[in-house]
């Protein structure tokens, strides 16, 4: 009953082989094989966006910072949610790269248009002595499990470019997103006014590899350098465009996804009917954050279930639940039946 | 017949045998898992290093420049060899990290004692206008294919201790420099005064990771901060352990330096008995740097043979020739043969 | 009418005239000379701190991210009120000496200990991915005209102190702040647990200095290659030094915040008497924030009166009164007339 | 006899008389004001580039750091000579406001095309691993008091145009050199194929200025939020505008720089006639490089003449003599009857 995270289950089965396929003779190292050609050139098709500029990183931070460095000066700001990973759970990366700062904007999880529009305008009123507006990033799943259907994404980055502000995805579950919004990978980024996606690999299935795709391709030259200058171009770089070319292969990215968001729902479903748990977010993608009685949270740390709790208040306690490919239907039923009591 | 590159070859078959076999089952993510104490307690083993301070990173990079960053103040300078790989073919990543400038030292190969404590005092002279003196970065194997003597690192990291400076190690290729010693990793590393190691694997044979020790445990926490901002702490980090248990276990990484340095003493040794080639270096590990003439260069690229050059001088070409552990006699053999003509 | 800022008013006389007396003959360069080390063992004296390390910059900005760069790491984070000036008002500085984050602590103008224990306490709990705690900034006077109590300071310390967290004051309006109080510098400072001060020049009657204050002298070395790295070292420091002694000599500094509080105090005292002003906070120092009838700002403005507004609400709208030492009673007098109509 | 530096005597007359007029009323902060704008403006008029963007900022490392940070980016380096003072002596400001790295070229005082040239190749050579090409920056003066004819700024600059990199001047003693080559701001300048140059106040006469142009209008948003996020921006502007305005007034800048030209061709031209004096570099603005015998050094000192030494070989000293514009005859005579003993 592993439902801490989607980066403590194995790596896909696809990803896994291709990772041993391309382990065999020489190549060029720095991205300069044919496989990471393959791999960014099939990114591109997936996302319609055949002048793009791909790139292949292996941690999500990573993707998160160097494609929000190419967005925002180091006197301007990026705005994103109170809880956004890049705020909470990066230790300063976004900063380290871009030098910007980051702006909280409102106090949920979800940013809406209107708080959006607001924060822009008090950062523009301060006048010179205050940061600038820089950039605004998005996560798509959100932090808390939520998932912006293409008109929200839309309404904010249009309050974005109408004050000549770019717009950055945080898609570290791109795919589960994508599945819950039954869209393509284009309507959910460019033709939503995306400017730059960090596609996440790692927790839909991958060891550990990310893309970032800018739909400008005159940002390649900078993404190059700051890569390299962050350390995070790969020399043997065929086995981060392996990982890819298992994870893209068959489809196999998406129905990696599909399975996640189908144990979740299968999971939400069973939490739903049981007296005395609550729902803090509807769980729309493969995250859930609910409330459990007291009791029954120790029988299944008793029973060895394994999630995060954010602490307990009146009776109940808060907690995450992450689905990933590989849980089983075995490992929910289980969990709901000890739930059950 | 490929010599272009340590990062052109296959990962070694243990290396990938282990890192299939641990992608089973749930573990916690970013090192916490047993795998990843695991392997780090076996490299404070392999050092004799029973309280330092040990972690995994993808790349040479990253494990240069975060090293770095823990010896060196922001306002300081890290002491380097002209050519060495921090200075040359890492894009400004140390500088990025640390904030410190770089003072290149002489204009070898091999830093002096005597050109290290000439630059040093020369820091010290230009007083508060300038950077004070930060740290030394040593590369063993150097640039160019040279192993500094136990007794030259001694002298070295004296010269810098005298001036209150801590010494890294840029052991890309530490193993072959081990192997070319004969000594152990301890004598190669805090026995002759050097404060971190930057300790390879992907050039020896994993597919993209790096530990770095530092002998302090003291600089633990900064580390680990300065990791996580940089992007560089794995979520699934039980990919990276994994590689590093492969390539650890039964002496993988030792023998595989050991195959790279005969093949490339092999190789060198044909060389030498050849009309017309000169050595620029020793070539004292798995690196050979020398001069072919000109109509041999051809013969060798019309067969395929594949290898950086540095341009034509006198009739002759620099070339630099690199050998892993996978390059087989017969390409040895055929190379030879070709430039017998 | 002019209470736009205290940054808008000419500087004291005896500053100008230590500064015209400061110009003459042949001086070392740099802090080298007797007034500046004259001026810096004075400010030790004020601060009974006798060894403290002491400096002169020329900003208030750089006061504060020098300060606050000696206090926390770059994978930290400096806990302030969400409109102190370092984060509104500087454009990143903070974070640019740093390295570290701002983390904003509650919604109030003033800190809690209670909101600032929970701030704490909840970066703590995030673990390894996020920053961790690395300093407290707090604003005397605060950024809406209201003074820390000795008591209120000292719990605040405490806190920090609780965690292992060095405190830093920023003192723009230190003088002013010790006025209200009626306290010595020391009380004010490291007597109630702060490590470093910026305690401000410009705002209180110079051309443009800053000291800042370094208890713990061991960050001398640092401080010292942070402002040179920063472009904040003067050649010909002996232009900081004079203002500074001009301020400093014959109690100028106090005697200038005491008549800018009483003249903010009798701005204030006319304005509690006018139907229809409220006060969003109580001017306790030079700052006054409040409400005024539409009618009345059009009639101050009309009059030529000076000064911020931040918008308008329900018929009032939002202003901001500043006093410095060079605002005559007669220019309040007349503004009060205007308010009463 | 007071040779040290030009950073060691007192101010003009007409600076401090300018600041002292300045020094009434009240003004809007942060430039806002009419004195700052005046001089802005009178600047780009000198400079015959009326639309430029013009700073001022308070110290020679400021400007320089921050116009390089405009031109170059982080993932770029800056080509500059072996002993530039953005190399030698800011304590790495140029890199920590650019991020970029500095790259030597040649080892001579001066730059020459051919150096520069090779210097950008060998960087391109190295391909996708270093740093890129990103900005040139000529002192002019240079470190060692020669002045760059309009001819050799002219290739320096082509040189650096051909690559597609812009080109800062530091010019610290900016005055000195224009008077030494009777050329206009314009033909030193943006005629000459500057596109940002440091325009030193400080060392020819003011308390502490400089101007930094920007030949390019596009800059003055970056410029001004990376001066203010550097803690740059004056609030109380106008004691820096009216340096300003007393240098440029009634051409004293120019006629300063031409006394401390003149001071400096004479003390050259008596040493030259003396036996046992050397000169390392031609004297060609204010500032001699020569050798001294100890026997005179020693009078010298016993004397009071003051200036830096850089070390005894073979018997002789070498010293740096700089004149200002305040060095008087009596002060320059008295110095070469010591040295003729």
């Amino acid at each position: 009953m592993h439902f801490a995270s989607d980066n403590t289950g194995p790596a896909l089965p696809q990803v896994m082989a291709a990772v041993n396929e391309a382990n065999q003779g020489y190549v060029l190292g720095y991205g300069n094989d044919d496989l990471s050609h393959a791999v960014t050139a099939q990114i591109r098709e997936i996302f319609e966006a055949h002048d793009a500029a791909v790139y292949l990183v292996p941690t999500g931070t990573a993707a998160n910072a160097l494609a929000l460095a190419c967005l925002a000066q180091p006197y301007e700001t990026i705005f994103c949610a109170p809880m956004a990973h890049i705020q909470e759970d990066e230790c300063g990366a976004p900063e380290f790269y871009s030098g910007a700062k980051l702006t909280l904007v409102g106090d949920e999880d979800k940013i809406t248009p209107d708080a959006l529009g607001q924060e822009i305008r008090r950062c523009l009123d301060r006048g010179f002595q205050g940061v600038k507006p820089g950039a605004l990033s998005l996560s798509q799943v959100t932090e808390f499990g939520q998932v912006y259907s293409l008109e929200e994404l839309r309404a904010l980055t249009d309050v974005a470019r109408a004050h000549g502000l770019p717009t950055h995805l945080d898609g570290a579950r791109f795919a589960n997103a994508m599945v819950a919004l039954g869209c393509t990978p284009a309507e959910m980024s460019w033709k939503a006014g995306i400017d730059a996606v960090s596609f996440g690999g790692t927790k839909n299935g991958c060891m550990g590899v990310e893309a970032v795709i800018l739909f400008d391709p005159k940002k390649a030259a900078e993404f190059e350098g700051r890569r390299k200058r962050g350390g995070h171009l790969f020399s043997k770089h065929r086995y981060l465009a392996a990982q890819m070319q298992g994870y893209l292969g068959d489809d196999a990215w998406v129905n990696s996804a599909r399975q996640a968001n189908q144990n979740c729902a299968m999971l939400a479903e069973g939490l739903r009917a049981i007296e005395g748990v609550s729902f803090d977010y509807p769980a729309q993608a493969n995250v859930i954050f609910c409330k459990l009685p007291l009791a029954t949270h120790e029988r299944l740390k008793a029973a060895g279930g394994r999630y995060y709790d954010n602490g307990v208040e009146g009776g109940k306690i808060s907690v995450r639940l992450v689905c990933d490919w590989s849980i089983s239907t075995d490992q929910i039923t289980r969990f709901l039946d000890i739930c059950r009591g």
